[in-house]
């Protein structure tokens, strides 16, 4: 699980040099990851160009079929609900999130979405690589304060 | 208000013709439409080819920003947890629906999204041709099942 983790944090960090929300993310489909991305809003200038929708699109066009069935997604920050509904609509098998989000997580951190009623059932799991999750997002801020 | 949804349903017509579910919409800003858009997720196997994403998308083109304040969307159904985050997501102004969705409707009908902590506010309206829109996905789902 550590490893994927580190793969999503090394695509969050991608976005943290295009100074983008350093946010990152792969899908894991029987043990390979089919799908890595990072937050590319600002320069898409995309309302959904969040890195888990960028993944879903990847992974949509791997496995020829708009339903990630058994698909793992680890992402270093909890999804928000745009996001976070996107991994149900794919009927994923899990999210694993590295960082809580208490401002806009739809999983737990502002909300819980999957508290509601849905015919499919995604399952939800804290992952590692909180510390560095949040330092990374901690020091984009502070970034961009000082510009 | 009606001519947009008018405009709405004839995307959904669309989708009709391609064996999709009939759902369609448009973005509105400044009294003109920007965007339109119906859905096309079996076409496209991608899991967010819904109507409304694929609105957003062109509008984003259109405005050259992920950002749609002032913007107003016409759906002919009440839109599902993903959709209505996007368009939470987009700043949008208003969403109005013509059809309520009991399954999976994310803005009272199935649940109320919107309800949550948000740092936007969208104004959500019951729009008109509430019964076209409903006969329409009826007969989708019988030809459906005819074959």
């Amino acid at each position: 699980m550590i490893d994927y983790m580190e793969m999503a944090l090394e695509e969050a960090k991608k976005a943290y040099l295009k100074d983008e929300v350093p946010v990152g993310c792969v899908i894991v489909y029987k043990d390979k990851i089919i799908a890595k991305a990072h937050n590319k809003r600002e320069k898409n200038k995309h309302t959904y160009a969040h890195a888990e929708m960028l993944a879903i699109k990847k992974a949509n066009k791997k496995l020829k079929s708009w339903r990630l069935e058994d698909c793992d997604i680890y992402i270093t920050l909890e999804p928000c609900a745009m996001c976070a509904g996107a991994i149900m609509q794919a009927r994923m098998r899990t999210v694993i999130y590295a960082l809580k989000d208490n401002k806009s997580g739809a999983l737990g951190g502002s909300f819980n979405l999957y508290e509601n009623n849905f015919n499919h059932e995604v399952i939800v799991k804290k992952g590692p690589l909180e510390e560095e999750s949040r330092s990374l997002i901690q020091s984009f801020f502070q970034k961009l304060r000082k510009k």
